[in-house]
């Protein structure tokens, strides 16, 4: 149920409307458009009687919140949620460009690519320490000492940090050296892991799953945001189709779908997403042309050797080269790198 | 099997090796490149002792194919393929527009549309007479009276004209009117009609299946192709995803991919594509970043009273708008509108 | 919209009432169920006042036919349609064993095999002169030369014969030969070639397409019934999932949901459905189990030699076992063989 | 890799292999196989000269294991593996019965449905007490206190416990209740559960991913028998397809497939696989004679009630058919009840 309280009403009383419903057994989460508050209320919503609410003092009306996802919907948050880490405005006009490599393999490829991707213009470092793999005999990451490493060249070069958490227990972990929580693909809807994430201090990358439709992966947003942590970036990495030639299929509709429904930033991983090195920029700038607010890429300075997704990194060069289009891309769309 | 011919040889000489080939049991077709002639040969191909055919005079050497599409292949035929139509150039530096409703419904509309779409810089126009309807119930088309009109709309305001072909008998009745026959995604794998349009003198555009690969759809090209027909024009239009908010899945992947796979132009359909007005522009903007050669887009006056599919076109006024940022992305790709 | 007549109108008020909805511009079909005449009305049905309609003499009520498929609906005809063609009863308690190679090869083939699943109890002999094949240069079929064949070899062992039409032009040739007309997975959605075969005089079965959804399918049995032809068999033969091992993915559930939503008998092809001759004998077990009508498989007395479909060919003598395993499944679901 | 030892090598002689391997890096799993000792060896299989092994006393060969999965595969272990619990023989020539409620929701509701499903024959009881759900507003189970109900009612009634562990943390609390720890769908690639259970001492039953492949599942096996539990039982439990009508697409074919491949026991669950109740009893019966070694059902009392999943439920009456059902069926596949 969406509250929407009038303007200019006292924060006392707001304070009594949110205390009233949650004594009636709801969950209150409270934003603000236009100067004025707004409260969603959700759980057993029977037990409330709505009309009556309407007519509290300081109400102006209260409205069904329809689609299932209720926090993370632009029904409750009109406007768009900016996601701010470091130099990083995520979902502002700012085009936030996230590189990196797959795997942090060592400190010489984490230096050289933090570097490169900073030169370049990115403002955070992605790099796997604790690697989902499909097969339990494929190199699994550095673990800690691979945090360590990604957080000293990401420090060096003045960029922010996002890395993937594979568990609920690794979360304080994961907290400790990154700025960004990545939760893969694959834990989509690892809700014990949403659970607890959402009650981390830190902004959340929520990657789509594989065979997800929008609403649920917007369900999987919700179910961190009403632990209270509505600092959800959604990522669009590829779903799976009958399509063999390329790894995944990306899939850029979602960019202006989840526009339309939500209020939360996303971004587009066109590496995962095609998982080929030449197939990478041409969707990278279809991507920002779709709306996306940043991309996130996968950049190696020596690919073939590479112990994870080597196929699928740009060259140093070509991630700069990429970004110089990219510039000229965001301004048609309002937007800048 | 590509025969590959040296430079300069003489006419002659290449007619003897395509008569010997032909002599035992092959087709062949041939094209040229960089001033070579190229040689396809395909059938069976265990008959012959390549070795040999090597060692012919004009010869320069003589490899397998190996992608089981062979003529749509890069391998053969290692330049772009251009179709031009009217004042279309199809697969050149040009993004090429095609427009107009979904349905041809009545003399206004078709003008009325016809006069928007070519102002606002459409050099051929869409609009279909025949029409495949998942029910039976449903509009199926005005018929030989739709083609006339839209024949005449698209002269009044020197565009030229794609109509859909449904049926292998209707391949004479189309050719008549239109400069582009459509094959549509239903019928993407209708190979009795692909070898009509094969033996037709006219171009086709043909729509990828709802659930096809990308091989399938090029070897569907290759089943018109290998008729004699080689002005095939390849065109996106979404697949069928999981994804129930959008009507189809505009898969942006498939243009790198068509790209580096074949010499064919590729244009992308957004309309059919996303199904929802408002994500069309994105998607469309979208294509060209990623590569296409143009666009397809239904234009509508007046959609919501349109006979098929009025939620997904366009108004004349959002035509003309995107074609303006298309206008800009186009030059980041190196092309023009 | 459906028009319950009561029990006992006289026939000359009844065709009093049909030329009455004829007249109002509606397509009308008749059926009777308990002795009751039963009109199934299609087309524009705004033109009419149904609750005057209810009111006819003769009439005990009107309602409309929800579902989008209105002829192939349960609700138009409760009971289940039985298809006869020689000694099978498709859709009654016989579980009908259609079989046959995929493609006429010759007439030792032709006669061998014909007289291997005769003797195992099959009634419909199965096998294609026409080929749709994914590739140009894929062996296409002996044409009309296989469908004498195969007329042959059926009738010398008493046998009904099935075979697949490509073609809308195609439909006489294949009338005069077969007794079943098959349309193919991929030209489902060929609706020139429903609207032919539903003027034919023969029983029609329908496969499944690749990504098609049971409704649309339906509607596409729809198409064909709409022209007059109501002797369709549905055939499940498998659908498109992300599984590779398998070449496609049988899709039992569809029997129980077809056998809900229509009365229209229903075969499993486990043969294309899985595609590996091992998992075939499985796949047909479980399919009589779920409720389908019939089989149609694939039986070559020389699969290695085969020049279609030879890995997913059961040899005879594995037809023949399996025949033995599905009487009694057959028995368990109150079917006989 | 495979190293099979000859018949009659004495243990001391496998340990000295297996400890040789071992200091070579390796992990190494051994299983037996006609009395003769069969080791597995994973990891960094260059590190060893394969062939100077196959010369070692006690070896009779050394051959790679082809397939991504190792110990899952029947290349490694060649007979049915058996999970015993209880009274049920999983994988033997028994058909193993689980049934029970979706959630357990209370004490009259627990000892009702498992009086009824122990009754009809079944030997295991399923009951959820931590329930992934879409979104977190819905029920999410009684937790502990569920499990403690669960454990009571089989326990009255000699029944054998399964129910669902959501997390790497709740392992050691599932595994004081549950004999046989199961993995939801949606956690089949969480891989830091997958490792835990693998290190529990109790069966785990492991369901197939909604888009999962084969392969991708066999590997989710493998994750958790690499830690040492070979104690898997694969579920089969529906794919998503494009169908609507149902709930998920049960795949059938992935039971022989399963079986080719894999010594894995697998069971069926056709409650989740078409989600109407209506269409439970015919896919139960399918998947018996395509070769299961098990069902898993929801039953419950008073379905219209249940807290989740009602409408897949099927009555306890219906329930007692369908074993009935089941077991002539099971003959058939030389299999009992």
């Amino acid at each position: 149920m969406l509250v929407r309280l009038k303007l200019g009403t006292p924060e006392s009383v707001a304070r009594d409307i949110l205390s009233r419903l949650r004594m009636a057994g709801l969950a209150v989460h409270r934003t603000a458009h236009e100067g004025r508050i707004r409260i969603a209320a959700v759980g057993d919503l029977s037990a409330v009687d709505w009309a009556e609410v309407a007519r509290w003092e300081g109400v102006d009306g209260a409205e069904p919140l329809k689609r299932p996802f209720k926090l993370a919907s632009r029904a409750f948050h009109p406007h768009d949620t900016i996601v701010s880490v470091g130099r990083a405005d995520i979902g502002s006009d700012q085009i936030v460009l996230m590189a990196g490599p797959c795997s942090i393999e060592g400190e010489t490829q984490a230096f050289t690519i933090a570097e490169a991707v900073a030169r370049a213009g990115a403002t955070v470092m992605r790099g796997g320490a604790y690697k989902p793999r499909t097969s339990p005999y494929a190199f699994q990451g550095l673990g800690e000492e691979g945090l360590k490493l990604l957080r000293r060249a990401a420090d060096a070069f003045g960029l922010a940090v996002v890395s993937e958490v594979m568990d609920s227990q690794q979360v304080p972990l994961l907290a400790r050296y990154a700025d960004i929580l990545q939760i893969g693909a694959r834990n989509m809807q690892n809700y014990a892991l949403l659970r607890e994430v959402g009650h981390a201090d830190k902004p959340v990358l929520l990657k789509r799953g594989l065979a997800s439709t929008i609403e649920e992966w917007l369900l999987s947003a919700e179910h961190i945001m009403a632990q209270g942590n509505s600092q959800v970036i959604l990522c669009e990495r590829g779903i799976r189709t009958f399509e063999t030639y390329t790894r995944n299929t990306l899939d850029l509709n979602a960019v202006p779908v989840v526009k339309e429904l939500s209020h939360l930033p996303i971004v587009v991983d066109p590496s995962h997403g095609v998982g080929i090195r030449d197939k990478v920029a041409p969707m990278a700038r279809a991507a920002v042309a779709a709306g996306a607010d940043g991309l996130i890429i996968e950049v190696h300075h020596d690919p073939d050797r590479a112990l994870s997704d080597g196929p699928q990194s740009l060259y140093p060069e070509q991630f700069t080269e990429l970004v110089q289009q990219i510039r000229t891309i965001a301004e048609v769309v309002g937007r800048r790198v």
